[in-house]
């Protein structure tokens, strides 16, 4: 992939796509975003769907990042264990077709008594150092669907922690019990705080829900402003884990900006340090750094 | 309701009702179930729905407990707060007819920073003390859809908190990330157990819940064994709630009883002493001895 032309990279997730075309300097020179996630894919379509992108982007090199390489995906990319650093990504990567389209394997933590998986942020992450954006030695929040705490020590990834914030917040909206009570928005203010500070406290989040419902029902807690304290909680719950974790020093939130503004919000309410930074930025500066790490 | 023919009562709960004729002695002679919840009878189609009952069970007065009286249901019958007897549930009747059709009110707790709601269980609980099943002096478990931790002193309920463990897991089997390992059944087995050691480690669930899906991929959880994992998982948190609000001695646990089971289970692994009744025969005790507190 060290072509003058450049090459193609992919990142590939459950729901949607994002494809760069990046030059050999390092500029993404063509985008484009589309919804032919994963799971929209059928399992033989993988190639069709590949060919599309460099019917639109050009016939280079293509590297593809996130759930593109897990079980549902096209190939699976087996995991390669933290500790683990850019050339681990690269002497991972499963080849569809030699020197032309490889899959970036995710990462994985195994311990003693839990274990944890990551597909695509990966990218991002390595991205992000070898850019310059954030320093070799980081403790990294990236908000999404699920979650991700990353502790990077000399630009490697030593250890990270998935918490599923995003899909149950998601979830709680769409099924049971507090559907009727998510409808609105998720403002970062008074409400969203306290849920904050609540979810932060330790408590059982099956009970701080459903508590949360009968705040609503006896008038405690105003329709309206339900969303955000349900976020807040979630989020706070989720920044309880990440406290655990963080050293000593700032965090760094990676990601869209409206999920890194709650993050950053909720941070901010308990003193954490935190600078914001955009996730699209360091996934083309993961994939240039990455392509030319390839053997 | 103190006709020498008797009355009916029904525990009407969102997805299913529970009819029973209970004769003058207090003695159920005739019951039946469906699945006639409150979602599925149309908001002007409860008096149709009741006179199904009588036409099923007899023409009686009848006393309607459960969701019902929600806003969901036919009247709303507004909460009676805590510390509450059976006398103040008799007080609290909102008659649909006088002296023909009452709905019984559910209770509430309010605290500076929680609040909660119950609706259907209070006649349970208060017919296992009627009906000497449970002293009166008792601090209970009602797992269900939203277990209910329920501290009760000289025959009132004082406080209660509830914990949505039935409803999240239900929900996790039906969508997001989880789904496609929860399909198989839960045993209070080594794995189950582990779930319920790790749930109440306080441990925060949005990650665990994660983990556990992780543990599979990488090949440390069996696929058969998830659902017990997770089941125990959030019974363990659940568990984790009530431990801290149990008093000295043993916890009742009431309801069905393929779930007391499971909880029966959980807390055996943590020498929580329990013991399990039957929620049915609870329920006619207590809308028997409400029926007879009415002035």
């Amino acid at each position: 992939m060290h072509g003058a032309d450049g090459f193609i990279a992919v990142d590939w997730g459950t729901t949607n796509r994002r494809a760069y075309r990046i030059d050999s300097e390092g500029t993404c020179v063509s985008s484009f975003e589309d919804q032919s996630g994963v799971l929209s894919v059928p399992a033989d379509g993988f190639a069709a769907a590949a060919a599309d992108v460099r019917a639109r982007l050009g016939d280079l090199p293509m590297l593809l990042a996130g759930m593109v390489g897990s079980t549902r995906g096209w190939v699976e990319a087996p995991y390669v264990a933290c500790p683990a650093g850019l050339d681990d990504l690269a002497a991972g990567l499963s080849w569809i077709e030699p020197g032309r389209t490889a899959i970036v394997p995710g990462l994985s933590v195994v311990t003693d008594d839990r274990a944890d998986v990551m597909r695509g942020e990966e990218v991002q992450l390595f991205g992000a150092i070898a850019s310059g954006l954030i320093p070799g030695t980081s403790f990294v929040c990236h908000p999404g669907t699920h979650n991700k705490w990353v502790t990077i020590v000399d630009g490697r990834i030593i250890s990270f922690r998935t918490v599923m914030t995003g899909e149950m917040f998601s979830t709680l909206r769409e099924r049971g019990i507090l559907t009727e009570m998510l409808t609105g928005s998720v403002v970062p203010g008074e409400h969203f705080i306290r849920g904050v500070r609540r979810g932060l406290s330790g408590a059982t989040l099956t009970a701080e829900l459903f508590s949360a419902r009968a705040q609503v029902l006896l008038g405690q807690i105003e329709r309206d402003c339900a969303p955000s304290y349900v976020s807040g909680l979630l989020i706070g719950a989720d920044l309880g884990v990440g406290l655990g974790l963080a050293p000593d020093g700032e965090a760094v939130i990676m990601g869209d900006s409206e999920l890194t503004g709650l993050y950053a919000a909720a941070a901010a309410d308990c003193a954490l340090p935190v600078v914001e930074i955009d996730g699209g930025q360091a996934f083309v500066a993961g994939a240039f750094a990455l392509a030319r790490s390839i053997p």
